[in-house]
């Protein structure tokens, strides 16, 4: 089932007609056929197998339609230079890479030892443990040489930007720091602001990291930019929330992972938390507050971005 | 015991007198003093207290050592300018980092299940699997920061170069591809061609890339960046062929870490392949090669490269 019902009609009609449908069907057949060009080739035989099953054929890839549809808000006044659409390119596989690296590792004996993944055994199940660990930690460095190209006319200037918001968004600040809270959260209570922190690090500062490099890539305005860094924060956790929710309410074949871990963990939620009714009442807010920040970004066109949002709350797996 | 007997008075006769002691006390307490108000500030209590001990107060710091005396060599002829100094030790930082999270992985039980490094236990057995595993990462992901400050003058050419040496040396087709090598090649009987190439990349690639940081950090001319490259190279070859050969001839306390440990995990290495006495020759010849490789520079004063690569090579641990 839906974790969440439909939005208000106050919400929906702030937005003109869009169908996201065929914009998401063209941009991923870009991404996908980026990342199969790129993606474990020069490796030695065994670990670019790792890296290729880690990253192709699998996943919502919404971390890189925020990328693609930020930098095309951001470009919709102006005429896109071909330059900065490579460079979105290859920020939209980048913040991929890290989410690959990040389930792998995630998905490890030590971690959460989870042996499915998007209907397939992980990565160590597949390939060895050591090999996991390689193919996530090649993962990782391989997304910043994808925004370092020596051989191409992406600014400078933009590549040392897209590898600090990277950097920033996976790291202890960020993504691993997130984890780290979660680690040490098991069987502990936590108070709201402190199940908040820790989603906005584990999950939301990759979300959000998407959204501000492609506006990067598409050089915003600072306005623009804050309303974009403001509707990614709020959009990357009703991730979360969501995230929480279908944990609860969704079996483990449509997720394609297992449900139910997070209880079985004993870890604490937003469900947990806040009860069912609650938590699905408060993605819906956050929703507003995306959508929100996109009507005050002074961007002519957002709705890619707000469509989305949509997804990330409506969604079912 | 050392390594490899002193070099021939021939090699010798090409240096002027230096004294590698004082140069390396006084960058090492740079070095550390940086790594120390930089590293795992900011993380979540566990895992930034699992980041500090993977990274302070232990190691030779070679590393950082290259990439500053590589520096120095290439701004012996024209005056350094601040901006560039605090960029080298920014590189100095990374590269560190990138070594200190590949101990911690290499370290796990699904790798070399090792218990002890630079005589202390290892990440895993202090601070358990998973917070070792997160703060390899975090590691990683922070070298990348510490080359992008938006608060710096580095320039942002300089960053984005920086970047991609670093990613380059780190991933698949260098250091991780090199452990992907040797994780495959236990037990199996390689050629003396393909141990290079998996040492060249496993330990190679970050010793060179330290080089070349130095040297993009010091803006090298390229008659003076190629030279520097082939220094790189063959010291990052002999750093491992006297790995190789301390394995087998020193012991555990000395080294820090376990001795033997090739042998017993069937491991291929130079000493197994060519003998203990043709391996200490072929260090030394590779040394010849390094300081030779420094002679075809151009640059003025390049000592301290000089001095370190006899380091790596006469070192006994």
């Amino acid at each position: 089932m839906s974790a969440v019902p439909a939005p208000s009609d106050a919400v929906m009609s702030q937005l003109s007609p869009f169908d996201v449908v065929p914009w998401s069907h063209n941009h991923l057949a870009r991404v996908e056929q980026a990342l199969s060009g790129w993606v474990g080739h020069g490796a030695p035989a065994g670990l670019g197998d790792a890296m290729r099953y880690a990253v192709l054929d699998g996943g919502k890839r919404l971390r890189p339609l925020l990328v693609l549809a930020a930098y095309e808000a951001v470009c919709s006044g102006t005429p896109a230079a071909e330059v900065s659409g490579e460079a979105a390119l290859r920020a939209a596989c980048a913040v991929e890479l890290i989410h690959a690296y990040s389930l792998v590792h995630d998905d490890m004996p030590c971690m959460d030892n989870d042996v499915l993944r998007r209907g397939k055994p992980t990565v160590h199940v597949q390939f060895g443990e050591a090999q996991a660990l390689l193919a996530g930690d090649a993962l990782q460095a391989f997304a910043f040489e994808l925004l370092t190209p020596d051989d191409s006319p992406v600014p400078v200037a933009m590549q040392a930007t897209l590898c600090r918001l990277l950097a920033r968004a996976a790291g202890s600040a960020g993504m691993a720091g997130g984890q780290a809270i979660d680690l040490a959260s098991v069987g502990v209570a936590l108070t709201e602001d402190q199940l908040r922190q820790m989603h906005r690090l584990k999950t939301g500062a990759l979300l959000q990291g998407s959204v501000l490099m492609g506006a990067v890539c598409g050089q915003a305005a600072p306005a623009a930019y804050q309303a974009l860094s403001e509707y990614g924060a709020a959009m990357g956790l009703a991730f979360q929330v969501v995230d929480d929710i279908l944990d609860v309410v969704a079996d483990s074949a449509t997720l394609g992972k297992t449900a139910g871990k997070d209880a079985a963990a004993d870890k604490p939620t937003y469900v947990s938390l806040l009860g069912l009714e609650r938590a699905q009442a408060h993605a819906q807010e956050l929703l507003q507050d995306a959508h929100a920040a996109l009507a005050r970004s002074g961007l002519p066109d957002t709705r890619a971005l707000a469509a989305l949002a949509d997804m990330v709350v409506r969604r079912s797996y």
